[in-house]
């Protein structure tokens, strides 16, 4: 079973195997400079008359997309561990109503695709399963729908708003390794629950410095339960900080007298070429994390350019109901270390 | 660490004790017939400007006063699992952002609260966790004002809908059996993960007939992943169904011939005097399954009036968007087995 290391890591006692992953993404992500590694391109609806359908088609799709990669049954899969950012989490619960499979869903805004890792690797390690997939989503005209404006009105966005990805990422997480005996996969080997961090922002269009302060102090808490130094790890990706917020990340580790500037990669950075693309401070959404990590970052385990890498998504805990009574616009990060 | 049986269930390595509980409700529920069970009563508003802060308030104060039961610093809780009815989850979010405690969001619709306690249990049993809390929440008033319609127009009901009630639960989970040697305390022993379930429902003032054929394929998939019969149990306690959807999923396991319905209650059916109070079908919400659980039927445990219970919530995984767009109406419950 795992051990918990300081106040909120767990080492776990298995390796959780990454066996394999998928990702599906939008036009404009096609575009961007991780193209080439995504496993399909769809148009923002997929073909679906409402964007809300679109995006449950994208985990639909994903998750097949999956199941077809690897060679196991759904019938072997024990559980699924999903969200997304829709109302009610509905693009999860459209896409996959008809799996079959066990189904718990979850809510960590952005963080989501780290927070199903880290559920399910402690439900494999200990938990009595074997086999799991966690999926997320996100797709830029549903949420734009939803926690901001119409999209019909063509509105302006300050320097500092993130640009919601389309797409759908997908991990098939086994505490047995797949493919030949001498074949290697990136597994998890530790995670770090994260805690909700207010620092009293209240502007919606800079999410990134909601979540800035989280994912710092997800960080430090993972290297000081770890007794960790930034070097350890090759690369430490946070999921959709955007350019601002990456920015913050460093300023306050820096004020901790922790350096992680020359390993630092953010998903939302990653994902969109924001200056020939316009998408200002960089992507954002569930499915940013998720399509980056499925997609590049596992082609980087993979080919062994990484070996150590801190998986850190961070989610900004709001709703549009929340930025109107004037609540504090509240962050979470939670943290996944991968090995190889 | 857990044992897997069959194609849901996990059998459990350690007791997982449920130590403590606390309630805190509305005016309507404090008047129903378990009124004298819950710890503290409030109004719908909890003394805040807004329903959603109110319901905010409940979590937090129920939170404090799960706290103060128990002789535990919250330092010494490794995680708090919740979610509620809210978009983005978002009275749990608030309710707990100065808990200093990680936080794992879930979002299973009314079926949170079982969720939130199945998901602890595994995480305590292998995943390194020792204490934890589930805790979730409704309000009738955010929930009227978020699903169905603006509170000011007094609408009708119809016979089949549910009352959403006012109320925050919270459960501290741990596996060490905390009071005095001799004190007996229940504990989980067993958890079944459940399916999306889709049986083409689209009556939004139904929610009994979703969730139904969610809760039988879960009961009967619990009895047979243990080999169990419904005698076995002293009390199969459903979250919500309600008068429509309890009578439903006595028929659904009719026809699958188990009979359950003189050890079947519901907690939908026991929160309110639906006659004298008019609340129709019944009870619903996370706060309903939550608050009677952590009331009235945790008495009948502590007090081993009950020694084998088990406990179903069942969720309607909707939002009014879905509704709008005509996507069939879905359903989900998960269970947990309790024993003294």
């Amino acid at each position: 079973m795992a051990i918990k290391h300081g106040k909120q890591t767990y080492m776990l006692s298995k390796k959780i195997y990454i066996n394999e992953t998928a990702a599906i993404v939008g036009p404009r992500e096609k575009d961007g400079p991780l193209g080439k590694y995504f496993d399909q391109s769809e148009r923002e609806d997929f073909g679906e008359d409402t964007w809300e359908k679109g995006e449950a088609h994208y985990v639909n799709a994903t998750f097949n997309k999956l199941m077809s990669k690897i060679d196991v049954d759904t019938e072997k899969i024990d559980c699924i561990f999903s969200g997304d950012l829709l109302n009610q989490c509905m693009a999860s619960a459209i896409g996959l109503k008809n799996s079959g499979v066990p189904y718990l869903g979850l809510y960590g805004a952005c963080s989501t695709m780290v927070e199903s890792m880290l559920c399910a690797s402690l439900c494999i390690d200990g938990g009595g399963m074997t086999n799991a997939v966690a999926i997320t989503s996100s797709n830029f005209c549903s949420a734009e729908k939803q926690y901001r404006f119409p999209m019909e009105l063509g509105c302006q966005r300050t320097p500092t708003a993130q640009w919601t990805v389309t797409a759908s990422g997908a991990v098939y997480l086994s505490s047995q390794k797949s493919g030949a005996p001498a074949d290697m996969k990136p597994y998890i080997n530790a995670v770090t629950t994260g805690k909700i961090e207010n620092y009293k922002i209240n502007d919606v269009n800079n999410m990134g410095a909601v979540m800035a302060p989280a994912c710092a102090s997800t960080i430090i808490s993972h290297l000081n339960d770890l007794s960790r130094q930034p070097d350890y790890y090759d690369m430490i990706l946070t999921g959709d900080l955007g350019e601002t917020g990456s920015n913050l990340l460093c300023d306050i580790l820096r004020m901790h007298d922790i350096n992680i500037e020359d390993k630092h990669q953010d998903c939302g950075k990653l994902i969109f070429d924001s200056v020939r693309q316009g998408t200002k401070a960089g992507g954002s959404g569930c499915g940013c994390a998720a399509a980056v990590f499925t997609s590049y970052i596992y082609e980087l385990l993979k080919t062994l350019q990484i070996h150590h890498l801190l998986f850190v998504a961070t989610g900004a805990l709001i709703s549009p109901v929340m930025v109107k009574q004037n609540e504090d616009l509240l962050g979470i990060a939670h943290a996944v270390s991968i090995e190889i």
